[in-house]
């Protein structure tokens, strides 16, 4: 029942009006990438999958539905027996996708497309928008170690569990939340609070009581009172009066508050000093790409970043605004396009139910991606003659490219095809993909190169066709 | 499990180091109001109630941590027969809330307390920060109707149905989320989608099949091909064609695109020339305060602002940042305050286990909070010396005024004293409060009043003597 109203309206419309024979694409496609990035990272496909393959109404949404007044006694009990019939085509989770393609396209009977909107929706715009922060967070990282710290600041239980299971496709290496451990497998960390320290009749107290606690991985937050004068100083103690006769070393401390940068140099010479080399610095507190970057310029010896509000909700920039729109409709065995037309040129939509190709160089890097008719399959021996759109007056070719097709056939008549990925795999492949595949020109953060968007000339054809038909009638 | 792993690692080492027999007293609250605004709205509170109340470790859960390889069998096994003991005080839900005064405090034992730290966090931030965005967009709306159209852009399914929840409290009409107004009975509102328009052979036909099923509710939207060339005159003609015949009025057009309050003003034009005075306008398209404020002022004629993506993320301040700071001890009997020193003063806690008491002037106005120790209860027989905290030096006395004690003791050794309010009486609350209690001054976005938070004369003395020895022992 995670729908928009709207839905049960026009399906009841349609139920009444029509035959649900009909079968429709409807293209999930985002306008604008996070951020002002290069690109965004796919998240969400398994939620996405489970949501599809278990959709159906019960006796309770029946009742309620019915209690809206407004549905038909025939309609209510299609309802009851309703399961998803269609077919689901989406790039792999953990796909870099790019704005303005198709990402994910059901091909289904027109009541079936129309009522999984909003959770196909939700879930997609959700996992997106927490990975690919996520992945810029890392990026910025810079190799060091960053961890999810945000449950308490999400936007509710989903928001923290989804979001540190997107945050870990993004390229974080563990979570601070305990459910999403539990559900996702991802490793799970966690120290102490203030009010540990302050629970405690001493700093001191405190860190010694945590350390025979935990020999082996105690990270003492040593900001509770004065860093330098105190938190500090007691950790260093308690590492040589506790820990050292056990044979344990010291693992970590944390900095939460104050100038990050000029503290953990501090810390990070009386640690030394004290003989404490391999003990970590950890740092959080509103932490994000941008201030992290600035942390790594101004030197800041820290191993470990714990993010936390800024990831979680990518403050930066919380909407991630992937669509749902009607690509076409197939009467009698033949598609025909649908297109919606907007006076903001780039808000018109790439119409009909199409494919889309990944482009690589001999050097196996991406280079554009490419929108075809659905029958079009690249010749790749020899030049492939392609339309950038914004120049459709230049004569382009792709010359010793390789075309991959991005989207999968993944649920055909409502049944799962695939074995999805696990969340290892996911994250694995983020990481591949931005090694071998994706231009670091697109992933820097300032102006990044935009990724081309191109068409086949018969898809381009189409599309053009389409316009002038339209803009004839009236 | 919905928790930060530091609470387990926290309260593994209580258990150890420890009895659990000392209560402590825990504080949530928050240091900044959203959007630079005059005040929050405290949401949350029944979800934190229903959450405290079920509180349990099933089996899979002790399994996992006992997989964590750092927790004794006795702690797991304790950890099976929990359930929360403490109490919980806390403001009603719907409260108006200001920066740094407790608006839930736990006192409880302490792993009890510990361990629910992440969940009421999680849960009062993500509620708070809906409602008191909710609230700030009504307002601006002035009267005219606001629906929640939020679901497919908010950060996964709990923060679609919780935030439309929050929403509506804060003064939100309707919500589109079917699964919310199944879950709360928030009434439910929806129209039709691009698609439909564009699933039919031309606009005139989807609007008039949309009419034929629903005479009573039909709600046009006029902007998928040409809101003044082709959308209002349809949905006219369909007016004249289908309805009227059928003894119906056109009850709305909706605007999702362009230049809203352009084209509101032309179709009201169109709509009133055709007779169709009665059918309103309903404006949406990333809409929030400030552009619905700018709309009103263009004096656009629109009647119903669908809301969505602003909303239910809060974009503009999507991070609502309550903390949870311990604030006492209790040891034999006796309540030790605990206070959080920082380098930024604002940081710094208020100590103790203390009550908060709103201080109304003769006409009902809230014209300040006040901080006061436990036992104290103001006498309202005489002028009343208080303390600005930010200007001790001063002398000043609440004259002719009423206290209302705003923390309410609702759990009690784990039980529910109370019966918590309907969905509509918290709106019903929020409304009064602002219509009455609270100074407009407060209420405006631009540099609203700063309401004070006052302390009585032996409650500042308290965390003066505390901060004094805090730091001669330094």
């Amino acid at each position: 029942m995670l729908m928009d109203f709207y839905e049960m309206t026009m399906a009841h419309g349609y139920f009444t009006q029509h035959e649900n024979t009909d079968r429709v694409a409807f293209d999930v496609f985002f306008r604008r990438n996070p951020d002002k990035g290069g690109f965004a990272i796919f998240g969400g496909l398994e939620q996405i999958v489970e949501y599809i393959l278990n959709l159906h109404f019960d006796e309770r949404d029946i009742d309620f539905l019915r209690a809206q007044g407004i549905f038909s006694e025939e309609f209510l009990a299609y309802l009851k027996d309703f399961s998803f019939t269609g077919d689901v085509y989406a790039f792999p989770e953990g796909s870099i996708i790019y704005p303005n393609e198709p990402v994910i396209t059901i091909v289904a009977p027109l009541i079936d497309a129309q009522i999984v909107e909003t959770a196909v929706l939700t879930m997609m715009n959700h996992q997106s928008l927490i990975a690919t922060k996520a992945n810029r967070i890392v990026r910025a990282a810079d190799g060091r170690i960053v961890a999810d710290f945000g449950a308490r600041r999400a936007h509710n239980v989903d928001a923290a569990v989804y979001g540190a299971r997107a945050a870990y496709i993004g390229g974080v290496q563990s979570t601070a939340t305990v459910l999403a451990g539990q559900q996702f497998g991802i490793s799970v960390s966690g120290t102490m609070a203030h009010s540990w320290v302050m629970y405690h009749d001493s700093e001191y107290e405190a860190f010694k009581a945590y350390a025979e606690v935990y020999p082996d991985g105690a990270v003492f937050l040593v900001d509770t009172y004065d860093v330098l004068n105190s938190g500090v100083p007691n950790a260093i103690k308690v590492a040589k009066d506790v820990l050292e006769p056990m044979g344990k070393r010291l693992k970590g401390i944390r900095l939460d508050s104050g100038d990050l940068a000029y503290l953990a140099k501090k810390a990070r010479r009386m640690l030394d000093k004290a003989g404490l080399e391999d003990c970590k610095i950890m740092a959080s507190n509103s932490l994000d790409e941008y201030t992290i970057t600035s942390l790594l310029i101004q030197g800041g010896p820290i191993d470990i970043f714990g993010v936390g509000e800024r990831l979680i909700t990518s403050k930066s920039d919380p909407v991630f605004g992937a669509v749902y729109k009607i690509a076409g409709v197939e009467k009698n065995g033949v598609w025909e396009p649908r297109i919606k037309i907007s006076e903001s040129v780039e808000k018109i939509t790439n119409p009909g139910f199409k494919k889309v190709y990944r482009v690589y160089n001999e050097k196996g890097r991406a280079i554009a991606d490419l929108l075809t008719l659905l029958e079009e399959v690249p010749d790749t021996t020899e030049p492939y003659r392609y339309i950038d759109p914004e120049q459709p007056w230049r004569e382009l070719y792709f010359e010793n490219c390789t075309f991959k097709e991005m989207k999968q056939l993944i649920i055909k008549d409502g049944k799962l095809l695939v074995e999805l990925p696990t969340l290892d795999e996911l994250r694995q492949y983020v990481k591949d993909q931005l090694e071998t595949e994706i231009w670091p020109e697109e992933q820097r953060f300032e102006n990044p190169h935009r990724h081309y968007l191109d068409m086949s000339p018969g898809y381009y054809q189409m599309k053009m066709d389409l316009l002038n038909r339209i803009f004839r009638k009236k």
